[in-house]
């Protein structure tokens, strides 16, 4: 009994979180580890089923590195990349496709179903709702900057009670046109303020934001971020994930985290407990 | 963090019981210890809170014994039993109502609202929603049997997300009657029939029915609870909840619990455990 | 048959009244004689009845004065007046809530749904719809200033074509506040404002206001009740009902009536005729 | 203020009948001197508006035999009568509708608009609604019998708080088909089977079935009726009214009635008082 | 086969033009040789019936010259003409509505229906929703000037997917006011207008606005109508349907046209392909 | 202009056809040359985005066969076929996944959008709304047969006005299935019937069902079909699409064709002219 009622105790530890999100749209980046580790995968689909069954309105958007380049080697298409961006072309972008929209988006929405969700995969072709032109001018191929947002299409879905799972791929200007690759986090900003989500999350293979000792920057405003990333501090691979926070925050969103994806339950502990396991971003 | 790991896997053992029950109708007949010893009430109420947010459809009805007779004593009204029944005449009934509809009702309420839920207290007169004729002829004064209930008011209420609160007390016949005092437990179960209510929870001060040694029967069907009242193991106070739990089961209430409202959140233990905290009846 | 037609034609005479408040909110403070004689509170269910037939939407506020007398009495409890306004320690509250909330306000319901219509009694405390903080500071206990009105609630309750019938009790800040005692006729003008309302009648035990040779006023606009507050026509127990018109009218109310509930049909003579039955007041 | 309360109680005489048909189509059968005669006229207007008011829904067919003559006369066009017929050629044909659809049936509705209810005036060719064929093989002409009514046309009038106002026209099987003259008091009870309506009306020139003694019949019953057509107290002219009386009770109306129009407000005196001005048929 | 393809191949010619204006409405005035030659009102009920089912939400308002004309000696009722109105008194009136309301207006009903459109025919006394005044202080008699449009009417019969036909006639101020003959284009304009259409199309028996040398004008703006009204151009009988077409696109219709009515499907001509077949007015 | 006008005449050939079939749902089994020929594509298209705009509900599953092979073979995965199915095991399934749901299904749904449709593309997978197991015991691996579908699925995206374009894939049981390749045709059968759909047409590489002369057999009944089957005429691959058709018959769709959709313009000619281009089979 005494183990039991611990149980109960600490499930309504939860309970001013839940107050606090639920009827919340909540936008999560999902990728690296939590993606890929069974195990993580499962805790992933556990906290997601929680949100959706609390009230909150949670929205997917992964991405897809290592799959992608397990086929494109198969196929023994290679591929270059500038600036940390893939060079796309239409050879490429057609494997880039079809694993994203064919076997990732898949592969998440039939986790999340298993769970005990309704989950509906869909990429930015369907219904046109991502449109994009070519990045920097074509400059790294069919990799696309997003030019416009038709969330109502992302809102009928959520109000049917469904959870969207977005590949991200947005159409072309035309009907030949074989689509753009879009960077993920960033498309996910994108969304976040579309929908003016709550928060949104970035699921990481990092801790979040270091300063210069390697000690974890628990909240950052963008005052705060502009300084590290003079002085270097926010540098690297690192730099995207923390412009599209910042992007996110500046257009509506209230916060944007950066948590650490290889910890089990990661998105829980950072909404339903009062320790962090990132970085938070506010305005 | 481990400890906040912790706390996240316990939180989603709820899952599978979120889910079984979210959308659900579940009437909880409040009384006894839960409702009087300020942290009971408090534990009461959060886990009240937390059915709610979780989708939860959650209906109160309580009694009020004790507080009654502090005002009849006050006020110099005596009262007599006669079968476990209060003798109700027209003086007793007035105090009866304005302790139960207007002192214990809305502190219920106020409990509930200042925990985060939004609870709206009525009484059967309200709308007329509960009607009643005098129970076994008169035999004890303004003691009534419900003639019928009117369901629509509370589902109206529930529809709005609000937590109907409801003081057991039915209009009479004619403009001046003074209405009737109805038993709670049985009108909790009326309700919950009325209502396709999925499970009705008694919180008593019993451990819930015990065999000839004093143990607990965690799980009892009609045919075994008719046998128990045969040889006398269920007798005395326990016979009017046994049988209203049996009235709820016989008509369509798919389980009735008799639980231990002494312990701090029976009712979670009771529905979000995997251990019971009182006795289970089925068909 | 000539009998019948002077009757029908008599009804008719209601027509043009009918399509002038149909669908409009009327709000009203029952108190009173009208409140007490067993005729007249006939008449005033009548009446009510027939505004909610006719398409009107109306709203009781009710006040308890002299029951809550008598219960202090019989309890043993003294209280002091001070600026008229009732000393409320916690075991005065007790007392006037349990009479207002659980005997007066389901005495009302009760009379009207007898009556044929669908009312509901609820206080303040019920969803938290009325909140309140001390008035001067404490300096009466209990007695509260009305700080906030949730409009919704009464909305939802006469969308769905019920009556509401509110008890003048105001929810505190905190869970173990015992709530506050709020003034009627105040309760029912900031409802009245709240709710956009058409109009609002106070029932008074007076003819309406007079001149200085007793002469009824009929009709009054704010700055000829100024005149009248500063020359001393206006005083005493009738200063605070005025206000509580003039707070109604400035705050978008139409009109606001004083009307004599000890004659019978008050309501309907005021609505549906045309001749008053006391003073109106307008901006 | 004596005159003053005499109306008031006087108008909630009718509360009882409101009450009682609120929410309920009533069908009336608009002709006769009620037709004709101004004040008349304005009375039936009244009688309409208040009923619409006070949430009863009424419906009106009207029939317009003198000013048909009248305007066939102006254009020599002679009609021959059989078996009470009007034997209707196309020329004849064009005129009855025109003065159905284009005269009448625009008068009654400006008359009730100009009462304050808001009607709508169509014919059975409006969305084809009122479908027929030639009556007893074409025996006289363009004669119809209705074979067929859509009525969600007049449900969708009414449910947007319309009073729709019809002209006894039905459409034919073609498109070159000029439409059928249909008779109004068939019109009337077959419209009132088909929206399961209360009560159906007819106003008539005659102060309803008189026995052999000339008195008044005040309620009938199938087989009384039966009777009385059988011993020829019932006959000529009344026939055909008293079988669309009986049609429609047989059908599913709880009561139809045949009034005396002539009497003013004869329509309120049936509904809203105790003493009925005609004869009423019950199954 | 290949008939066929020339066929599906002609058919999707329409496409671009459907996408165009499904879900617009568009406002027609219908009279001319397109009302009284029997082919061409089957065109014009075919392209209108297309129009409904693709999508469109087509409005009909109609005249009547010729046929009240008949009726007029027929009757022996002389009219005479001031600037091209029909002075009309009381007599005329009647004979004017008749016509229109209970002749024209059904028999466009009736073609409508029989084409598989479902069609209702109401005259501004509907709901009283055309309210005029004497046109130019009375000097026409009983020919109005629109005061006031009350769209709601039409907007709830073409939610209801019905399409309206409106005979212009408007309701008088007064009970007894026989109403207004208003002029059918400006009362096309007005309803245009208060419908927000996206066009007006009239159909005349001209082939639109010629030039000096009897060529057509496809396509006029405002200001050129203006020189071409001063160089007299734009003349006589032309004058008030170009007066009508300003009207409505100075206010918000996006264009008017003047079509040839007297060729067949000029309504499905000029919304359907690129060839026009009159005049185009826009801002 | 007799260009023109042979164009509206066209046009409104399709008149009767639209009438017949909007707010029809009509499934479509989009396979072959029609899915590959880049002019037949774009009639495709047309075509269906007409039907899009008339209002017929139209619903897409195509197939994928020769992409499939083409990246089997690109990665050298070698298939076998035994009784016309492919034998998918793990890897064979990643592919089969990957070319359907993320690029034939993704294609199809960007030349609908690009028409100006609003297509959204999905798989079984999706809210797991088609369901399998093994087809004959796992003979063929991971070929599945349907054993559930949850049609609302479908009826939230058509009734929000998208047109669902759906990959034949379903989920599997448990978590970690890989899901099941379903043949196409059947799903199209299976999705009619749980849609009540009017009409199936199943585009093909052939003319219709041919009898022993090589002359198409422009309709069959069930019973006709069966004497075919039985003597030979229809065979081979034509088997199981006509048991396809079939099955559909059976249960409630009222018909199925095999149409030809090597020609231009397939779907409209068989829908929208009176010749049809296959076989039409009913029950």
């Amino acid at each position: 009994m005494q183990r039991k009622l611990h149980t109960a105790k600490t499930i309504l530890t939860a309970l001013p979180y839940i107050k606090r999100f639920t009827k919340k749209t909540i936008v999560i980046k999902y990728g690296g580890a939590a993606q890929i580790n069974p195990d993580l995968k499962d805790r992933f689909a556990q906290d997601l089923v929680l949100l959706y069954l609390v009230g909150i309105k949670p929205v997917i958007i992964h991405g897809g590195g290592k799959r992608i380049n397990t086929f494109l080697d198969k196929l023994h298409l290679g591929t270059e990349f500038k600036d940390g961006m893939r060079i796309t072309d239409e050879k490429v972008m057609e494997v880039v496709e079809m694993v994203l929209s064919g076997s990732i988006n898949k592969e998440i929405t039939t986790l999340l179903n298993h769970h005990g969700a309704k989950a509906i995969g869909i990429s930015g072709k369907d219904a046109n709702f991502i449109k994009a032109k070519p990045l920097d001018d074509g400059k790294y191929g069919l990799v696309g900057d997003i030019s416009e947002i038709n969330e109502t299409v992302l809102e009928n879905i959520i109000n049917q009670n469904f959870i969207p799972v977005v590949a991200p791929i947005a159409s072309g200007q035309t009907l030949t046109h074989p689509g753009y690759n879009i960077n993920a986090d960033w498309a996910a900003s994108k969304i976040a303020v579309s929908l003016k989500a709550e928060k949104i999350l970035f699921l990481t293979d990092t801790p979040g934001v270091l300063d210069k000792e390697g000690k974890l920057l628990s909240s950052l405003n963008t005052d705060e971020v502009e300084a590290l990333k003079k002085d270097g501090t926010i540098h690297g691979g690192m730099l995207p994930k923390v412009n599209a926070c910042l992007e996110a925050v500046a257009n509506g969103v209230k916060q944007a985290h950066i948590i650490d994806g290889r910890i089990e339950h990661s998105i829980l502990l950072e909404l339903f407990t009062d320790e962090g396991v990132g970085t938070v971003f506010s305005q």
